[in-house]
């Protein structure tokens, strides 16, 4: 069997990097200076972690790499590279070849998927489901639970080229469905649903459904219903467990649970 | 020159793992285990074949890579990752940086484009052609001869996130034009056309041209005219000869020593 | 701290490869037969440069790889892949995983994004900015200071598949906005804007706004004013300065002094 466990001989780790327990580091894999990651992560092969700012480029002799942090038991799929100054939360998940520029800020939980491009400064929530080839602007805010399907855009820029930059925010519990864009400055309310190759110009109201381009409110999420049972199928927390911190017992007892606690 | 034949030395090479006559293995390359690579296939740099299932994550020590095999006479270009449980003909191609999930199975005479994402358990026929960046779901069908160009999503969720998935069919010599997104469920039937950047929400009809967002019918594939020769481009098995099975007799008479056979 | 500086000592050179001085190689990256690559270029990891062409698959033994030359100053991000026969002027910068196909021409202060793939003899002009995930068909001609933004394709092909190839053409100063789709034979004019999400099936006049599917003009980029100053946005070259060779003295003075040289 191809070593998988421990630090694969033909990894690279640089100095002050701090590996948890039981952390594994696939054949070919990089961990640049100052890196940080927590006790039972998975690095797969030919990953990056802690890759260099533009800065480097420019002094390299001068350059001091911001320390990236990965919290414990994360899955790095191969071809990953994740920038230095990042810092992300535990359980985090990527596809393969991913790519998570400088100083994203990651909850827990969260996934981002195969050829992902998060193009820096982001802050990004907890339960977040980011789908293959989505694409985003820098300093993008994306809250709890939200899920953005293949191929979308959240863009920020209103005349490009120029620096005017008024990137968008996505609110818990919100759905983007494939091949959509975000244009610069839009709010997508919480629970609301983007429909697939929707162009969004305008913020979206809570609970909202929008389709088209340009986007235009069709119907409210609580409305839509399942081809199979009939029943509702908004807010998705209802019925959607897999993965999420209400697995085991519902949202309705896990959220009463948490308002005791 | 770069050694491309043989195994090269900073390859590796899992257990139970079978390789053809004449096979190379590029540099860095890694082969999981129990894999049955075919006579004469070329695997360039970088590349994973049999990567293992999430399965592998929750419990390392009792987990059983399933077998791949790939067909004699493939060439799988650099980076690409094939996941294990996969089952794929001779002459099948791939891109660079091409996902390909596990238990997909794909016939003969198949590609796959740089950056494409087969998101697993998806059956596909011979001759097909998936250019770059294409992201189906899992379970998804796609008969022989179907083209799909670059960024096309073929989605299975209608109302994201849940359970409830209904993969999309591609039906035999269908094309489906770049930035296309096909909905949850619809059949593409044979022979028909989609246009760049629709949106099909409905089943298309066999031979249809179909455009939009929602996609219409605005013509037939038969009526479409050369803007060269002013002759008729469809069927395009009537003319387009590279690399398919006629390409040295045309398609009539290939078809008729087929039915002779 | 990682080796970045000089070349790494698992990366392979092939024949007859020239490296100016002061080149830095990643680990695990390859340079193929026959390239030249100009002083103080950085290569990161797993970089591919000089990938050989299909020619190479059918008779490897009777292959001569092409030429493959990049000017001085590049910064070729890990994982991307030239192809032999490209030739690329100086400060040419590449994103993460981009493919350049064979015989690819590229003038200098060019940027090339994550995950774009650029397939191959196609004509590229100086301070262009191609972002992630851009698609061009062969022969495309992509003139001086054109920017491309996130999930573009260009395509070559009204009739999929065939023979006739129309590829698009981008005149100087234009802007692509995200998601766009540029249709076969199509000139994209200069100084002109396509909106987010367009699908443009005709040729858009010099300086012209369009949008939609089709897109059609909906102003003229001149009139377009800042959000946030009320000021007019385009030409851009007006007010972007940032990487552009007006950016010392503005676009005027800049201007005047090369007229008078």
């Amino acid at each position: 069997m191809i070593q998988m466990a421990g630090i694969h001989s033909s990894a690279l780790i640089g100095s002050n990097v701090t590996l948890g327990s039981n952390v594994s580091v696939g054949a070919g894999s990089i961990i640049h200076d100052n890196a940080e990651i927590g006790d039972n992560t998975i690095i797969g092969a030919n990953v990056i972690l802690g890759e260099p700012l533009a800065a480097y480029y420019s002094s390299p002799s001068q350059y001091v790499n911001p320390q990236l942090k990965i919290g414990p038991s994360a899955v790095i799929r191969s071809g990953s590279v994740i920038y230095a100054g990042c810092e992300i939360g535990e359980n985090f998940a990527t596809g393969h070849g991913a790519v998570i520029r400088e100083r994203t800020m990651i909850g827990h939980n969260t996934r981002i998927g195969t050829h992902s491009d998060i193009q820096g400064e982001c802050i990004i929530g907890s339960y977040v489901r980011i789908h293959s080839n989505v694409i985003t602007s820098q300093h993008v805010r994306i809250h709890d639970f939200v899920w953005i399907l293949p191929h979308c855009v959240l863009a920020d820029c209103p005349h490009p080229p120029s620096e005017e930059l008024f990137p968008a925010t996505i609110e818990a519990y919100a759905v983007i469905a494939a091949n959509s864009v975000i244009l610069p400055g839009v709010t997508v309310g919480a629970e609301s649903l983007v429909g697939a190759s929707s162009v969004v110009s305008r913020d979206v109201v809570p609970g909202a459904v929008v389709v088209g381009h340009p986007a235009k409110q069709v119907a409210w999420a609580a409305d839509l219903k399942s081809r199979v049972t009939g029943e509702p199928m908004y807010p998705w927390r209802g019925h959607f467990l897999r993965g999420m911190p209400w697995e085991a017992k519902g949202f309705a007892a896990w959220s009463k649970e948490r308002h005791v606690e």
